[in-house]
């Protein structure tokens, strides 16, 4: 028998879907994307769950409103990785018995006003006790069957785009075990945004051929959607977007900025691709809020390519029980 | 301030749900009903969260299988309470590190399993390191929007009923917790089974008014009908079905067999109520698996009626943090 710590996240991820296929045929998409899709008719309803716990979440000096606010984004950033309209979250919680009850409100007003951010409501809720506090959330949402977003969809000569920048979580995580008070870092860590409104944005393009939110780290994400879609992925170093803030952590602890940007999570940006035609249509839709970085390639290695160097995308990112 | 342990998993709610309601008015039913219910245009869909945990809701000897079967049976019965048609379930899980692979595919084999039997699907999930076993659900359903049973609807003249029996998984608590082998009543607390088949025959009746799982207790879901209906109700003593296990476990342990099948939680039968003239009708949907156990009343105090003796129905029931 093996344990959890010995096999990782992704392997114990690998055997549960194994039980799954074992049960038969499904008419419904995933596990195995950012979401399943329910195949309702008309739509597919979007559903996504993700848990956090204390021990190994909650940030020290994470207030309460940031739990919430928190547990409510990481679920929405799936729903928005699918191109869906949240409708919006359920919540079960498990609290120690001396919680605290006006830190209970604090954390019910993160989660509510990150379901007013992302246009979902708080549907219902379960608290039972615990040891620690762990916080499990349910997002749901909606998209029409040929507006979803999946991780697998994108082909040979497709432009791989990525929303925001990449790095911020990782160096805002740097900087509060530093104490060093990069703000925009910090933030980006204690309170990710997730991508709704681009999510929706995108589908409605229909340019866009995959889509994943970079939650798990951007080269793991894109070697996930490289085995999704059966494509290889060129990244071009200078277009990879990485805010002052990151260098400057970097800097002052003498880290790796490409460690940083590559190979942390947290960042809640959705990583996508599309048909170089429809790059044009998506710039009336999304602004500059997004960066080209790099192209779709026939099956083969990921690779990074800076001026003349090609170097190997490293298949690594952040994996719980390891 | 006050702590989880003084206020009690009920006034907890009610502050969660006065934060919701400050947030302005939703299409959507529910917090206050087994599950949320939201209007997609021809259908809800019902969608409902509990969690469970090894230090509280995790059974000395309760296997593996068990635990994953309890899980998705406890969300299944809240679909099952608004006359639902299950689609599937997602699943968080926190887990310690040393936690067995082998021990995993049991509890997703009892998943499975419970799926299986509720007709729904395992949609997805997410595991995280916590230092207890921590289980969340969130289970999903579709109902048409004139057959949903909700825990308002009641109408003074209505027949309350109730499926099956009630008292056995309580009976089945103390039998485990004194080693006395009483298959029936342990395998209703280790084995919970969510009515789903019965509350999709109630709600496809049309006589019946309202419904919600017993799984608090029969007493405490008896006065939550009530308020929620704003009707009162009279129970025959003599009409509650309690099977003869429960008696024996009583006798057997000097135990009130009346506190067993009241003011226990863990039946998770439908609790209904149903026009009179609807019963026949439900009769031959569901055969003998319902009792009539009283009546609707105009608003007032709830009471059980015992021969010629007339006895004020405690709110008392299963509640957590107290």
């Amino acid at each position: 028998m093996s344990r959890l710590s010995e096999m990782g996240e992704k392997e114990a991820v690998r055997r549960i879907q194994n039980l799954i296929a074992d049960r038969g045929a499904s008419s419904n998409i995933g596990p195995g994307d950012d979401a399943a899709a329910v195949d309702l008719g008309v739509i597919y309803l979007v559903a996504t769950t993700d848990i956090m716990a204390q021990s190994t979440h909650i940030l020290p000096g994470m207030s309460y409103w940031q739990v919430g606010w928190s547990l409510a984004a990481i679920n929405y950033s799936d729903v928005a990785a699918m191109g869906a309209k949240p409708i919006g979250l359920l919540v079960s919680m498990g609290l120690p018995r001396d919680f605290e009850s006006n830190d209970l409100d604090e954390v019910f007003r993160g989660i509510l006003d990150c379901c007013e951010f992302a246009g979902g409501e708080l549907l219902g809720g379960d608290t039972k006790e615990t040891k620690e506090i762990t916080l499990a959330g349910s997002a749901l949402g909606t998209v029409g069957k040929r507006e979803i977003l999946l991780r697998r969809g994108a082909s040979p000569g497709d432009l791989l785009c990525v929303t925001g920048s990449v790095g911020l979580a990782a160096a805002g995580y740097h900087s509060l075990a530093n104490r060093l008070s990069f703000k925009a870092a910090e933030k980006a860590i204690l309170e990710p945004s997730p991508k709704v409104r681009e999510g929706m944005l995108l589908s409605a393009s229909g340019a866009v051929t995959s889509c994943m939110d970079v939650s798990d780290g951007l080269s793991s994400s894109v070697h996930t959607l490289s085995g999704m879609s059966r494509v290889s992925f060129s990244l071009d170093f200078d277009e990879i977007p990485v805010e002052d803030e990151v260098l400057e952590v970097a800097e002052a602890l003498d880290l790796d900025p490409i460690e940083l940007a590559l190979y942390y999570g947290g960042d809640y940006q959705l990583l996508f691709t599309v048909r170089p035609k429809g790059l044009d249509r998506l710039r009336d839709a999304l602004g500059n809020d997004f960066s080209v970085i790099g192209e779709a390639k026939a099956p083969g290695e990921n690779v990074l390519v800076r001026g003349s160097e090609i170097i190997r995308l490293e298949n690594r990112g952040y994996e719980h029980f390891r």
